[in-house]
């Protein structure tokens, strides 16, 4: 028996890992057919691991949202704060069409925010967090910049690129300037009081 | 007849008025009935005026962007280009919410964004680039910056306002960190390269 279920642990993994390439690039439009397609199995397989396509999303979401958590608290300890900060948030920027279009698919598919998944964006946000207050111990952050406003510029960003289809050289540009914002240490006085 | 026309005139610039406060708090959820109501007049009358909800919401957004734009043109003959800038950008902020809930609404009624409401948003952005440039010839926003990466961060911010239900004081610190990294004039050395 020990084959088979290794066969098995190998075929979960290969469709996951296709089902978030797919659906990143192609969103609700994507189907659990292509999935199987490119994986190189049949569909009767992908069900028998996912037995809707809302299941195979939920799945494809915590995968990508553990990896993103995982790499954040990677970075957590890193001996340079700073870099690792504005690194972790240009990556989430970067990463965010494709994990929109999949957030799209699963809700197209009656996936429930608050399920599963929708604990995930919450332990991002604090891994964030983490980053955030480690950076500011460092100097390269302001000390006077909290989480909140720092998740809507990630939020911002990401979605003004998704919706704008920026390109990368764009994207980066406007991240610059978001990054200049964080890491000033003179106030401009020129800038009107908020 | 005259007196007749000029109340139709009355009812239809009422109607719009109301219809835009009632989409910009409601959108899709809001009904053409209910401006109806608020307007004081019949939905026949409304009918008249705007054959259907699409015709109504079409004109809405008109009317809004076209204010909107206006608004922009009275700033580019400020005498404080700086400031003149950064209100606009903040004012659109502000308004981003029950702009995109318009929109919405809009949209779920059939409305072709390449339509005569197309148009708007094209406008809005070239008086947002009236505005950038003479801020920078002021020296008030960076000269490097362009309208591309600004209006990004503009769309950025009003999304994230909207998607995350910000409140108006981390709206206000969000929006003054980005005018921190427009208004920046030296480049932070620990910035990462883009």
């Amino acid at each position: 028996m020990e084959p088979t279920r290794a066969d098995a642990r190998d075929n979960r993994a290969r469709i996951l890992e296709v089902a978030e390439d797919v659906f990143a690039r192609g969103g609700s439009a994507a189907s659990t057919e292509e999935v199987a397609r490119l994986a190189g199995v049949g569909i009767a397989t992908v069900f028998r691991h996912f037995p809707t396509k809302r299941a195979l999303l939920e799945a494809v979401l915590v995968k990508h949202f553990d990896h993103l958590c995982e790499r954040a608290r990677g970075l957590a300890d890193s001996d340079e704060p700073g870099p690792a900060f504005f690194e972790f948030f240009g990556h989430l920027v970067d990463d965010a069409a494709g994990k929109l279009a999949i957030i799209e698919a699963f809700t197209d598919a009656g996936g429930d925010a608050e399920g599963q998944a929708g604990r995930r964006p919450r332990e991002l946000r604090e891994a964030v967090g983490v980053l955030l207050v480690r950076a500011q111990e460092a100097g390269a952050v302001r000390a006077d910049v909290r989480l909140e406003e720092v998740y809507a510029l990630l939020v911002g960003v990401a979605r003004a690129g998704a919706h704008l289809q920026l390109d990368a050289h764009v994207r980066a540009r406007t991240v610059g300037i978001v990054f200049d914002g964080l890491a000033a240490r003179e106030r401009d006085e020129r800038r009107p009081v908020q």
